[in-house]
Protein backbone atom coordinates (compact mmCIF):
# COMPACT_ATOMS: atom_id res chain seq x y z
CA UNK A 1 0.00 0.00 0.00
CA UNK A 2 1.06 3.54 -0.66
CA UNK A 3 -0.16 6.72 1.21
CA UNK A 4 -3.56 8.34 -0.58
CA UNK A 5 -3.46 12.18 0.17
CA UNK A 6 -5.75 11.48 2.45
CA UNK A 7 -3.59 9.08 4.29
CA UNK A 8 -0.48 11.52 4.02
CA UNK A 9 -2.11 14.28 5.60
CA UNK A 10 -5.31 13.39 8.14
CA UNK A 11 -3.72 11.18 10.12
CA UNK A 12 -0.87 13.49 10.25
CA UNK A 13 -2.65 16.31 11.30
CA UNK A 14 -5.04 14.64 13.26
CA UNK A 15 -2.22 13.03 15.44
CA UNK A 16 0.14 15.93 16.19
CA UNK A 17 -3.29 18.33 16.89
CA UNK A 18 -3.68 15.58 19.95
CA UNK A 19 -0.11 16.37 21.29
CA UNK A 20 -0.53 20.15 20.86
CA UNK A 21 -3.73 20.06 22.71
CA UNK A 22 -1.45 18.08 25.55
CA UNK A 23 1.43 20.76 25.26
CA UNK A 24 -1.11 23.20 25.69
CA UNK A 25 -2.79 21.61 28.83
CA UNK A 26 0.54 21.03 30.22
CA UNK A 27 1.65 24.73 30.34
CA UNK A 28 -1.68 25.79 31.71
CA UNK A 29 -0.79 22.83 34.86
CA UNK A 30 2.38 24.00 34.48
CA UNK A 31 1.79 27.81 35.82
CA UNK A 32 -1.16 26.79 37.80
CA UNK A 33 1.69 24.48 39.83
CA UNK A 34 3.74 28.13 39.89
CA UNK A 35 0.33 30.01 40.59
CA UNK A 36 0.21 32.51 37.76
CA UNK A 37 -1.85 33.32 35.12
CA UNK A 38 -1.53 30.35 31.94
CA UNK A 39 -2.85 33.30 29.85
CA UNK A 40 0.18 35.22 29.74
CA UNK A 41 1.58 32.88 27.70
CA UNK A 42 -0.82 32.96 24.78
CA UNK A 43 0.61 36.40 23.87
CA UNK A 44 4.21 35.23 24.65
CA UNK A 45 6.45 35.33 21.60
CA UNK A 46 10.06 34.17 21.30
CA UNK A 47 11.11 37.38 19.35
CA UNK A 48 9.82 40.82 19.21
CA UNK A 49 9.17 40.53 15.66
CA UNK A 50 7.74 36.49 15.86
CA UNK A 51 4.08 35.65 15.94
CA UNK A 52 2.66 34.63 19.72
CA UNK A 53 1.25 31.63 20.48
CA UNK A 54 -2.14 32.20 20.05
CA UNK A 55 -1.37 32.87 16.49
CA UNK A 56 0.99 30.23 15.99
CA UNK A 57 -1.99 28.15 17.19
CA UNK A 58 -4.54 29.20 14.85
CA UNK A 59 -1.78 29.48 11.67
CA UNK A 60 -1.43 25.84 12.49
CA UNK A 61 -5.29 25.13 12.26
CA UNK A 62 -5.79 26.74 9.44
CA UNK A 63 -2.75 24.78 7.78
CA UNK A 64 -4.85 21.51 8.79
CA UNK A 65 -8.29 22.49 7.75
CA UNK A 66 -7.63 24.43 4.90
CA UNK A 67 -5.51 21.63 2.79
CA UNK A 68 -8.73 19.42 4.28
CA UNK A 69 -11.41 21.56 2.55
CA UNK A 70 -8.56 22.12 -0.93
CA UNK A 71 -7.74 18.54 -1.36
CA UNK A 72 -12.16 17.70 -0.99
CA UNK A 73 -13.16 20.29 -3.28
CA UNK A 74 -15.14 22.25 0.04
CA UNK A 75 -15.10 25.24 2.06
CA UNK A 76 -13.02 25.34 5.23
CA UNK A 77 -15.22 26.73 8.12
CA UNK A 78 -14.03 30.33 8.90
CA UNK A 79 -12.70 30.46 12.62
CA UNK A 80 -12.72 34.12 14.19
CA UNK A 81 -9.12 33.66 15.44
CA UNK A 82 -10.22 35.82 18.16
CA UNK A 83 -8.54 33.29 20.95
CA UNK A 84 -6.66 34.75 23.64
CA UNK A 85 -7.06 32.36 26.29
CA UNK A 86 -5.04 29.09 26.94
CA UNK A 87 -8.83 27.79 27.08
CA UNK A 88 -10.18 29.32 24.15
CA UNK A 89 -6.87 27.71 22.19
CA UNK A 90 -7.70 24.60 23.90
CA UNK A 91 -11.40 24.63 22.43
CA UNK A 92 -9.30 25.79 19.10
CA UNK A 93 -7.59 22.59 18.38
CA UNK A 94 -10.80 20.12 19.85
CA UNK A 95 -12.44 22.36 16.90
CA UNK A 96 -10.58 21.83 14.41
CA UNK A 97 -9.71 17.82 15.17
CA UNK A 98 -13.65 17.49 15.36
CA UNK A 99 -13.99 19.58 11.91
CA UNK A 100 -10.87 16.87 10.43
CA UNK A 101 -12.40 13.76 11.82
CA UNK A 102 -15.50 14.91 10.10
CA UNK A 103 -13.71 13.49 6.82
CA UNK A 104 -13.87 10.27 5.01
CA UNK A 105 -10.89 8.97 2.71
CA UNK A 106 -13.87 8.63 0.01
CA UNK A 107 -14.12 12.92 -0.04
CA UNK A 108 -10.42 12.69 -1.27
CA UNK A 109 -10.85 10.40 -4.35
CA UNK A 110 -9.33 12.05 -7.15
CA UNK A 111 -7.52 14.84 -5.46
CA UNK A 112 -4.36 14.00 -7.21
CA UNK A 113 -5.59 16.20 -10.65
CA UNK A 114 -6.37 19.03 -8.17
CA UNK A 115 -4.23 22.15 -8.74
CA UNK A 116 -3.95 23.94 -5.71
CA UNK A 117 -3.90 27.58 -5.61
CA UNK A 118 -2.75 29.45 -2.67
CA UNK A 119 -3.08 33.57 -3.04
CA UNK A 120 -1.76 35.67 -0.85
CA UNK A 121 -0.88 39.65 -1.60
CA UNK A 122 2.87 38.68 -2.46
CA UNK A 123 1.96 36.05 -4.84
CA UNK A 124 -0.18 33.40 -6.16
CA UNK A 125 1.36 29.77 -6.18
CA UNK A 126 -0.36 27.06 -8.35
CA UNK A 127 0.91 23.49 -6.74
CA UNK A 128 0.20 19.70 -7.95
CA UNK A 129 -1.73 18.24 -4.98
CA UNK A 130 1.05 16.01 -4.06
CA UNK A 131 3.52 19.04 -3.49
CA UNK A 132 0.95 20.93 -2.11
CA UNK A 133 0.72 18.01 0.78
CA UNK A 134 4.09 17.58 1.10
CA UNK A 135 5.68 21.02 0.36
CA UNK A 136 3.49 23.58 1.56
CA UNK A 137 0.67 22.23 4.01
CA UNK A 138 2.21 19.36 6.07
CA UNK A 139 5.60 21.42 6.47
CA UNK A 140 3.67 24.46 7.64
CA UNK A 141 1.46 22.48 9.87
CA UNK A 142 4.97 21.72 11.74
CA UNK A 143 6.37 24.86 11.48
CA UNK A 144 3.75 26.74 13.73
CA UNK A 145 3.38 23.54 15.66
CA UNK A 146 7.01 23.21 16.48
CA UNK A 147 7.55 26.69 17.18
CA UNK A 148 4.62 26.85 19.74
CA UNK A 149 6.03 23.80 21.14
CA UNK A 150 9.59 25.95 21.26
CA UNK A 151 8.10 28.92 22.86
CA UNK A 152 6.80 27.05 25.47
CA UNK A 153 9.98 25.15 26.18
CA UNK A 154 11.61 28.86 26.44
CA UNK A 155 8.84 29.95 28.99
CA UNK A 156 9.88 26.79 31.29
CA UNK A 157 7.15 24.48 30.76
CA UNK A 158 8.47 20.78 31.35
CA UNK A 159 7.41 19.44 27.90
CA UNK A 160 9.58 17.22 25.94
CA UNK A 161 9.55 15.71 22.34
CA UNK A 162 7.45 12.82 23.05
CA UNK A 163 5.09 15.29 23.78
CA UNK A 164 5.11 16.32 20.44
CA UNK A 165 5.58 13.19 18.70
CA UNK A 166 3.06 11.58 20.69
CA UNK A 167 2.06 7.66 20.79
CA UNK A 168 2.28 5.73 17.51
CA UNK A 169 0.29 2.82 16.95
CA UNK A 170 2.21 -0.18 17.18
CA UNK A 171 2.71 -2.57 14.58
CA UNK B 1 -1.70 9.11 -8.61
CA UNK B 2 -0.84 8.64 -4.59
CA UNK B 3 2.40 8.85 -3.03
CA UNK B 4 4.39 5.51 -2.27
CA UNK B 5 6.77 6.01 0.79
CA UNK B 6 9.63 7.33 -1.41
CA UNK B 7 7.37 10.05 -2.51
CA UNK B 8 6.26 10.75 1.28
CA UNK B 9 9.85 10.61 2.54
CA UNK B 10 12.77 11.50 0.38
CA UNK B 11 11.64 14.80 -1.20
CA UNK B 12 9.87 16.36 1.69
CA UNK B 13 14.04 15.58 3.34
CA UNK B 14 15.50 16.74 0.11
CA UNK B 15 13.49 19.78 -0.32
CA UNK B 16 13.58 21.23 3.76
CA UNK B 17 17.55 20.09 3.90
CA UNK B 18 18.19 23.02 1.53
CA UNK B 19 16.18 25.15 3.14
CA UNK B 20 17.87 24.62 6.41
CA UNK B 21 21.36 25.00 4.37
CA UNK B 22 20.06 28.36 3.54
CA UNK B 23 19.02 29.04 7.00
CA UNK B 24 22.73 28.01 8.10
CA UNK B 25 24.19 30.46 5.31
CA UNK B 26 21.95 33.47 6.52
CA UNK B 27 22.86 33.15 10.25
CA UNK B 28 26.98 32.64 8.45
CA UNK B 29 26.26 36.19 6.66
CA UNK B 30 24.31 37.74 9.67
CA UNK B 31 27.37 37.05 11.71
CA UNK B 32 29.84 38.57 9.42
CA UNK B 33 28.01 41.70 8.56
CA UNK B 34 27.65 42.07 12.43
CA UNK B 35 31.56 40.96 13.00
CA UNK B 36 30.72 38.37 15.41
CA UNK B 37 31.96 34.85 15.41
CA UNK B 38 29.30 32.88 13.60
CA UNK B 39 30.45 30.06 15.44
CA UNK B 40 28.64 31.23 18.34
CA UNK B 41 25.46 29.76 16.98
CA UNK B 42 26.70 26.28 16.74
CA UNK B 43 26.24 25.82 20.56
CA UNK B 44 23.54 28.61 21.68
CA UNK B 45 20.12 26.69 23.12
CA UNK B 46 16.72 28.27 23.37
CA UNK B 47 16.67 27.14 26.82
CA UNK B 48 19.21 25.54 29.11
CA UNK B 49 18.51 22.18 28.94
CA UNK B 50 17.70 21.82 25.54
CA UNK B 51 19.73 20.38 22.92
CA UNK B 52 22.15 23.15 21.12
CA UNK B 53 22.20 24.00 17.33
CA UNK B 54 24.88 22.06 16.22
CA UNK B 55 22.58 18.94 17.73
CA UNK B 56 19.39 20.12 16.28
CA UNK B 57 21.03 19.79 13.03
CA UNK B 58 22.61 16.16 13.42
CA UNK B 59 19.52 15.04 14.84
CA UNK B 60 16.92 16.55 11.56
CA UNK B 61 20.21 14.64 9.45
CA UNK B 62 19.93 11.35 11.23
CA UNK B 63 16.13 11.59 11.21
CA UNK B 64 16.63 11.79 7.40
CA UNK B 65 19.38 9.16 6.68
CA UNK B 66 17.65 6.88 9.34
CA UNK B 67 14.67 6.77 7.73
CA UNK B 68 15.98 6.30 4.29
CA UNK B 69 17.91 3.41 5.13
CA UNK B 70 15.57 1.39 7.02
CA UNK B 71 12.81 2.04 4.37
CA UNK B 72 15.40 0.68 1.98
CA UNK B 73 16.67 -1.82 4.15
CA UNK B 74 20.21 -0.89 4.27
CA UNK B 75 22.73 0.25 6.56
CA UNK B 76 22.80 4.24 6.92
CA UNK B 77 26.81 5.86 6.78
CA UNK B 78 27.60 6.69 10.35
CA UNK B 79 28.09 10.06 10.53
CA UNK B 80 30.45 11.43 13.84
CA UNK B 81 28.44 14.01 14.93
CA UNK B 82 31.48 16.15 15.29
CA UNK B 83 30.54 19.40 14.01
CA UNK B 84 31.29 21.84 15.79
CA UNK B 85 31.15 25.10 13.15
CA UNK B 86 28.75 26.63 11.22
CA UNK B 87 30.45 25.50 8.09
CA UNK B 88 31.07 22.05 9.38
CA UNK B 89 26.94 21.70 9.97
CA UNK B 90 26.65 23.31 6.24
CA UNK B 91 28.89 19.75 5.19
CA UNK B 92 26.51 17.71 7.61
CA UNK B 93 23.55 19.09 5.94
CA UNK B 94 25.42 18.64 2.33
CA UNK B 95 26.49 15.11 3.24
CA UNK B 96 23.29 14.23 4.01
CA UNK B 97 21.38 15.67 0.46
CA UNK B 98 24.42 13.66 -1.40
CA UNK B 99 23.30 10.53 0.90
CA UNK B 100 19.37 10.94 -0.07
CA UNK B 101 19.71 12.11 -3.48
CA UNK B 102 22.10 8.26 -4.05
CA UNK B 103 18.20 6.26 -3.43
CA UNK B 104 16.35 5.36 -6.35
CA UNK B 105 12.22 5.10 -5.99
CA UNK B 106 12.63 1.47 -6.76
CA UNK B 107 14.94 0.78 -3.84
CA UNK B 108 11.91 1.34 -1.69
CA UNK B 109 9.80 -0.92 -3.51
CA UNK B 110 7.62 -3.68 -1.10
CA UNK B 111 8.96 -0.67 1.65
CA UNK B 112 4.98 -0.66 3.15
CA UNK B 113 5.26 -4.31 4.10
CA UNK B 114 7.98 -3.64 6.54
CA UNK B 115 8.03 -3.51 10.41
CA UNK B 116 9.95 -0.84 11.29
CA UNK B 117 11.70 -1.25 15.14
CA UNK B 118 13.43 1.82 16.68
CA UNK B 119 15.40 0.40 19.95
CA UNK B 120 15.91 3.46 22.46
CA UNK B 121 17.19 3.02 26.28
CA UNK B 122 13.53 3.26 27.08
CA UNK B 123 11.72 1.34 25.09
CA UNK B 124 11.43 -0.33 21.78
CA UNK B 125 9.04 0.52 18.98
CA UNK B 126 7.56 -1.55 16.24
CA UNK B 127 6.16 0.51 13.43
CA UNK B 128 4.35 -0.20 10.54
CA UNK B 129 6.14 1.52 7.45
CA UNK B 130 3.49 3.76 6.92
CA UNK B 131 2.95 4.99 10.32
CA UNK B 132 7.12 5.14 10.83
CA UNK B 133 6.74 8.09 7.98
CA UNK B 134 4.41 9.81 8.98
CA UNK B 135 4.39 9.88 12.41
CA UNK B 136 8.06 9.21 13.51
CA UNK B 137 10.75 9.97 10.69
CA UNK B 138 8.97 13.37 9.29
CA UNK B 139 7.55 14.61 12.22
CA UNK B 140 11.14 14.40 14.14
CA UNK B 141 13.04 15.84 11.36
CA UNK B 142 10.48 18.96 11.00
CA UNK B 143 10.81 19.27 14.97
CA UNK B 144 14.47 19.48 15.00
CA UNK B 145 14.81 21.58 11.26
CA UNK B 146 12.40 23.98 13.26
CA UNK B 147 14.11 23.86 16.39
CA UNK B 148 17.27 25.25 14.62
CA UNK B 149 15.31 27.57 12.36
CA UNK B 150 13.29 29.09 16.00
CA UNK B 151 17.06 28.93 18.14
CA UNK B 152 18.39 31.43 14.93
CA UNK B 153 15.29 33.43 15.19
CA UNK B 154 15.68 33.73 18.07
CA UNK B 155 19.36 34.47 18.17
CA UNK B 156 18.55 37.71 15.76
CA UNK B 157 18.63 36.11 12.03
CA UNK B 158 16.78 37.60 9.85
CA UNK B 159 14.83 34.77 8.57
CA UNK B 160 11.55 34.02 7.36
CA UNK B 161 8.86 31.25 7.06
CA UNK B 162 9.47 31.41 3.25
CA UNK B 163 13.24 30.63 3.78
CA UNK B 164 11.93 27.25 5.50
CA UNK B 165 9.20 26.59 3.51
CA UNK B 166 11.86 27.10 0.31
CA UNK B 167 10.46 27.47 -3.93
CA UNK B 168 8.17 24.87 -4.54
CA UNK B 169 7.61 23.78 -8.24
CA UNK B 170 4.82 25.95 -9.60
CA UNK B 171 1.99 23.17 -11.38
Amino acid sequence: MSMSLYEASIPTFLHTLHSLKTILEKAVSHAETRKFDPNVFASMRLYPDMLPLNRQVQIASDAAKGAAARLSGTEPPKFEDNEVTMAELVMRVTKTIDYLQSFKAEQFTGAETRVITIKSPRATLNFTAVDFVRHWAVPNFYFHVTTAYALLRHGGVEIGKLDFLGAVPQA
